[in-house]
């Protein structure tokens, strides 16, 4: 029985519970106020189970799953940054960088390994898996916006143009089957005038 | 592309965004606000990849994941009972059924069958893959009251014997090594007088 091995499994587990306090843009459905980052991961890793069969190559889906479970860990440190902030996107990936070396470290050595190595796996968005993960990140508040009445979007002035460009090339690169229902998403959000 | 299909995949994983205002008694960490049943969720499956070789018999992590993703689904027309709520347990069991067939039935068919016979194995706990969800399911929100200095447990006046008796049998059904670490939890919540 390896105690240190395990405290240290324990503490990265721990250090997680603030992804609870990290908000997004994004509402949730049923209560006016703010996702988090652990409510956003879990809808991504139950989207992975359900939906896997979409994925434009054949996926491993628990190898999915821890993607989308630890892809945002790194903004315990560094923020979440809104997509449509150009500003804030610039410094992102230093800030990110940073965060990663501090966070995976509460692990033991091979899971910090495993993990860090998901996490650059998602960013990279090389692989089938990161390419679906992606996907899936990107069609969440998508579909939460648009049910919600698009108050997110419309409270920052998104275009129709914007939301097209930054999502329908990865939505599609890891389904077509989803990248096609983005497109309806975004029309219909353009009908209700959601988007400018 | 079945359209149909992918629309009632849609419709389950936008009623599970209900999960995030379903409250349980413990609290998060870094706030001072109540946990929902979707971080919970969130914590476990991350567990569950983490701590996964800590089980006592070998267990598959995907069948883990995807359990502990879906034990809590049938809350959302059900609630959260507390555990040490004797008269709340008296019609849980029925409550969930109820809650069970109307939840599931919103995915295709074969899914309806693979979600709604993970959550009938967790509540069952009589495989390796659901001893071990269960321990997690036990431990999480023991180590978060404890971290957060017992609130939630002398809010109710909980004693040391029923968080025992209650919890480490299953705990340690699916982990020595986790029963183990519940044990010192409890040693040390009743030192620090956050049990009775």
């Amino acid at each position: 029985m390896n105690h240190e091995r395990f405290e240290q499994q324990i503490a990265f587990l721990l250090e997680l519970d603030k992804l609870k306090n990290i908000y997004r843009q994004t509402l949730v459905l049923h209560e006016d106020r703010q996702e988090n980052d652990a409510e956003h991961s879990f809808h991504l890793a139950i989207m992975a189970a359900i939906l896997a069969e979409h994925a434009n190559e054949k996926v491993d889906v628990l190898h999915v799953m821890k993607m989308v479970l630890v892809h945002d860990v790194v903004e315990i440190d560094a923020g979440d940054t809104y997509c449509y902030d150009a500003k804030g996107n610039e410094d992102k990936l230093e800030r990110e960088l940073k965060a990663a070396d501090r966070l995976f470290a509460l692990l033991p050595e091979e899971q910090e390994r495993e993990f860090r190595g998901l996490w650059e796996e998602f960013e990279a968005k090389a692989t089938p898996e990161a390419k679906f993960a992606n996907a899936l990140d990107r069609i969440q508040p998508m579909l939460l916006n648009y049910k919600k009445g698009g108050v997110s979007w419309m409270k920052h002035g998104i275009s129709e143009d914007q939301v097209r460009n930054r999502n329908i090339p990865t939505v599609s690169a890891g389904s077509d089957m989803i990248g096609k229902f983005a497109e309806e998403i975004i029309r219909a959000a353009k009908e209700e005038g959601y988007l400018k």
